[in-house]
């Protein structure tokens, strides 16, 4: 994993963002953290030249509206065209029919390269109906100890049929791409209580696979181990009287100091 | 007041937030840091679907634009149906003719709960017209010791007059469902350095509201003091070279390791 | 440059901004640590209302779409009405059409007090064309003691061709008004590992400008040199762990505790 996490303070590339307004701000700074650089651009008269420009481009429908679904296809079809590595992040499908539906519009005009959600949402892709408690998973998908033998088939198969990486965050990982499937516990409850890690490792996800083209599979993986690890040293640091506000901030910072040692020290995986 | 802020601890209520673009991340992390979850969503084709998931509803102009005064309309109409509690902070009211309006035409349109807003919006409310300093209130309007008398009857024919419970918040808060208004006393000059801690207090007296329906005028205040004596606890821990970017971490921390014990010793609040 | 910013915590201006949802939240904490206050605001329907309220007016593209230009117009056209400074920052000019042809016509449209960019974007706007790497200068315009003669020279050029103050950021910062320029060497290099440094500085820069009319050449160098410095302080009280999400806090934290002596001591420039 260190060769993934050094390519991209290497290659520092560049990341277009076409995100939701909650998390937008910490997306760019722990882009930044990570060695790459953000852009953010949603209007449909200037995406296709803007991620023309960039080497990675990272979709997210967490405030979803419908001015800019239109600019994240065209935006989406341009990176394809020119070989980029494009994510999805379908925050809250299955909460709404806008959302279930514009989520499988995307996935059915873009080839994706990667789709990161938390399990709920990758189930509502790949049943094209489903439930979320808002933006959270159903406690009813969460991934457990006692069903991770299926939980791996099903994003082994869910991979397959989509033919991109799938990424299913919580507390156990998942990130498989049909053939092997890396199965992550970094990470630290705490991390729930923060508005947006799953938005910041997308981002952060989304410039890992431009780094490493070569190894994709790898690079998704690695990005999410950095981001628990983060996470877990994020912890470590922070004080009695701190919580999620300054916690959010450690988090960033952890990734800012991140490098290959730590990185191999701390990442915490087996493959199936 | 301890019940109150262990009843959100508990429930953890989903809120629904249709909000600004300029503190819509703190809102997020605050009510996280409360013990509840926000959600994000502003379009008129998922508000109806996102507000049913969800025990409550916060409405906030702080940029209103034309496109999602629909959504407000659709998504408080529907809580109300479904007997959420549905708060509106009328960010700017008085400042210009769009926004008092349009806070006049959701007031219309919809049942409010509560209207939080300093006492320059609150007074725009009762008037129909009013001048507000931007977004921050006018001079002649502050709430005194010397005014407090004249102020609470204010407050309580206002909050009579519009059937939900008003809150004036400055150096002194007000809160009232037309029979009892507390005053608070709570709160650190500092905070008015802060962007948002007035879209924050809405956010989170959201959370206290839904879960708290049986008593929602000391849910409302409950929330007041919870965030005035983070303002305090945040101050005391802030380091002499730490100024309001600091300080805004540290309220929401505050927020985060606020228990019912430290509540009840800190709350400052009489009943008229 | 002591008076230019004790003049601002004197009038306390309140700055309009039409601005990106990526930086704004640190716009406008900024906004206020220099003690001004912020109000944002861009629907078409109240711009002209907001900005007669106002005192300066800060118009960004950097989450540029084509509904907002409008307002961009109005707002500025109204604040030139009135005589109060409009500050441009086109971030992004260069990167897109949209963005360059959007900057232009802004330009074309509003009597800008000032233009803030970095040397990209600045000479996308003298050129009518350019190229610039996203939201970052383009390598190739970087200035450098090498350079600087011929950057100084081309500075003052754009100032009088644009009758504004041109604000060119960088390692280097140059700031003129076509008769003299400010060159000035404060500032930290991980101040680029944030986002939103420069937007910070425009928002700041506009309260400057609002309570610095009669020299508005110094109250522009003036705003460069206390961001240069608040990242200078900023770097010294950060902990080893700590990495660029913390000195994002830090920064505007130096703003907020920034006074007349600091400044003084602490701010490096020559005018040329």
């Amino acid at each position: 994993m260190r060769n993934c996490l050094e390519n991209v303070r290497k290659m520092a590339p560049l990341v277009h963002n076409i995100t939701n307004y909650v998390t937008v701000n910490d997306v760019a700074n722990v882009i930044l953290a990570a060695g790459a650089s953000p852009i953010m651009a949603d209007d449909e008269d200037e995406v296709e030249e803007i991620t023309a420009l960039c080497n990675a481009l990272n979709i997210n429908i967490g405030t979803l509206n419908k001015r800019t679904v239109c600019s994240m296809i065209k935006a989406g079809n341009k990176a394809v065209s020119l070989g980029n590595p494009v994510l999805f992040d379908p925050v809250g499908a299955g909460a709404s029919r806008l959302r279930t539906q514009t989520a499988l519009k995307l996935i059915h005009e873009i080839s994706f390269s990667a789709i990161r959600g938390n399990i709920s949402e990758i189930k509502t892709i790949a049943a094209g109906t489903g439930s979320t408690k808002g933006v959270d998973a159903d406690i009813a998908d969460v991934v457990t100890e006692k069903n991770l033998s299926e939980a791996v088939s099903f994003i082994k198969d869910v991979a397959k049929k989509q033919n991109a990486i799938i990424v299913a965050t919580g507390a156990i990982d998942l990130v498989s791409d049909s053939n092997q499937c890396y199965v992550i516990r970094n990470g630290e409850a705490l991390m729930s209580s923060i508005t947006g890690t799953g938005c910041q490792l997308s981002g952060m996800m989304a410039a890992y696979l431009a780094a490493n083209k070569d190894n994709m599979l790898k690079a998704a993986a690695t990005a999410v181990c950095a981001m628990g690890l983060a996470g877990e040293i994020a912890k470590k640091h922070l004080k009695e009287y701190e919580g999620n506000a300054t916690y959010r901030n450690r988090i960033i910072d952890s990734i800012c100091h991140m490098d290959g040692d730590a990185l191999e020290e701390g990442a915490q995986y087996e493959i199936r």
